[in-house]
């Protein structure tokens, strides 16, 4: 078996359509203290960013075998399966890498609300002059979407 | 002067348009360890997600302030203002907040490369099968965005 060398060096000065080993890659990913990496979820249609949360290897690694997203929870200490209690799920349609190997992009499709306000999208609030503003209504209650 | 309170759990409840104080958002971020909260970085007209990085409360301050993007270099440890060697600024146009306070979306007007390798986007490596692939090519070569 050959040795194929990877570093992010390296990438940056591949020609398009070059590919590398993903394991590989996916082993010189740069986590956090905490083994976590930060993954941005964008609905693959639209563009619209939905939300952001952490992943480490095992969830990135379940995301790519199921294609649907699992993060890792950090207020739960637990894997996330996107949608797992409130139905909203996140199928996958690409995971992208940044440039230095610390910053994932999910293109996502992702059923319903992603944010657990029943908004679609959880960045609503918006700096407006010296106010933040709520731009966005609940398209389900929170309490349809986890029960009461 | 009046005290208005404010926590994310009340912005959850706000109706469409309800506006709080800016300043006691901010104050209210939830910033890591390091003092510093990710901010991601989306072109506003095409929607383009160009790259991620890192901010601390001044670096937001100054960005509302100025409309022109100031992060924090956590390899430089220094305030990274975006464009300031490769003349690829960003100019704010939108500045979110997501439901809990601890990540920024940015819509930017991004001029030229986001990515220090000359690309648009830092996020050019996709997952394909079991490969990672380049799927974009510099704009510009990195010499000519930063001399020899």
């Amino acid at each position: 078996m050959t040795s194929v060398p990877f570093n992010w060096k390296l990438l940056e000065k591949a020609e398009l359509n070059q590919s590398f080993d993903l394991e590989t890659a996916l082993n010189h990913l740069k986590f956090n203290a905490d083994g976590l990496i930060p993954a941005i979820a964008q609905q693959y249609d639209t563009h619209e960013v939905v939300m952001m949360a952490w992943m480490n290897l095992d969830a990135i690694k379940e995301t790519l075998k199921t294609q649907r997203v699992c993060y890792w929870s950090r207020s739960r200490q637990a894997y996330w399966r996107k949608g797992e209690s409130s139905g909203q799920i996140q199928h996958l349609k690409e995971l992208r890498i940044d440039c230095d190997g610390d910053t994932l992009l999910l293109l996502v499709d992702q059923i319903g609300p992603a944010c657990h306000t029943g908004r679609r999208s959880c960045f609503y609030a918006v700096a407006d002059q010296d106010e933040l503003r709520v731009n966005s209504e609940p398209l389900i209650s929170p309490e349809a979407l986890y029960g009461k």
